[in-house]
């Protein structure tokens, strides 16, 4: 089964998505096998990581920041604007699709883990998460 | 249904397959489900990005080249030459697999995503991909 | 089929799992078909590399480490010690799910390829991986 969600993200950084991706799998109904996450962009990603403490996500955030930085002047493809090229890398470095197993109708997640859809870019921006469950 | 590919790299840096893998889901007949693919080396990788404006693709081989120096005294796994040791080290920031939705027969990509074959070493190489298409 | 591992690290940094999973394919009896493997953690991660040399995973290890200082003054989430945050980033960067076709009952992987846990923190720690396998 496959469904489609439509997810604003008002801002760079971390939205968790756990609970949409967790009504789509109560949603299809299956009972044990595999949810498959998946983004539709190369400026935005999907990670897995720490949901309880905020400052996890607040450090990974300037992390990456720090790692792929905006201002370089070696980059060739600016016309989208000074985020545009470092949302790619970053995307890049991360996820597109993610897999998680589906135990007694849920999502078999660890104590601490969420899924997060990671915006790159400074805008506000429509993203397309497709989630496909199966056995 | 499984589809072993055969490609051939004539350089370091990222070659696109998504006509490759979109024929393998043509040829599975598959309409709703999921498409894996999984690439067979440790100095290749997989990514999905951006495959419209070359610039993105050339950005990103040069920003991981700065990232993964070829020149670093400190690598022991230096028998196969320079290349090797960051082409394992980019290869493990990038993807060994990938999952791809598929809707209506088709690969469900957004309108900028292609799949890419990340090539790290500079020598021809021929490379061996996987697709797994299933409901 | 969904198999849950538990696995013991002793110390951080790349441990082998290929045989275990290898086990897990043999028992669920699956012919063709896809083996996803997810690690339940978000300070420990999997990765596809190099299983022949040793000293290729060595220099795996210490360029992250180089890549992902332990010292720094920035980090906020600093509760559970230096190698803490370090470990989200690591795992960030490499993988929480990975998926590997299954042909002729056995993983299809390359000649060099192994599947490894990748353990971030210092301390000895009881993983959770789950292994699903499906047509």
């Amino acid at each position: 089964m496959i469904k489609q969600l439509s997810i604003s993200t008002l801002r760079q950084g971390l939205h968790e998505i756990t609970h949409e991706i967790a009504v789509a799998v109560s949603d299809s109904r299956l009972q044990e096998g595999l949810c498959t996450v998946f983004i539709k962009h190369t400026s935005a990603s999907l990670i897995i990581q720490e949901n309880a403490d905020p400052s996890a996500a607040y450090d990974l955030e300037q992390w990456l920041n720090r790692l792929v930085n905006e201002n370089d002047q070696r980059y060739t493809h600016t016309s989208e604007g000074l985020d545009d090229m470092p949302s790619h890398i970053k995307t890049t470095l991360t996820a597109t699709s993610v897999s998680i197993p589906v135990i007694n109708g849920q999502l078999a997640l660890g104590t601490w883990q969420g899924l997060f859809l990671w915006e790159h870019r400074r805008a506000n921006m429509q993203r397309t998460v497709i989630v496909h469950t199966g056995a």
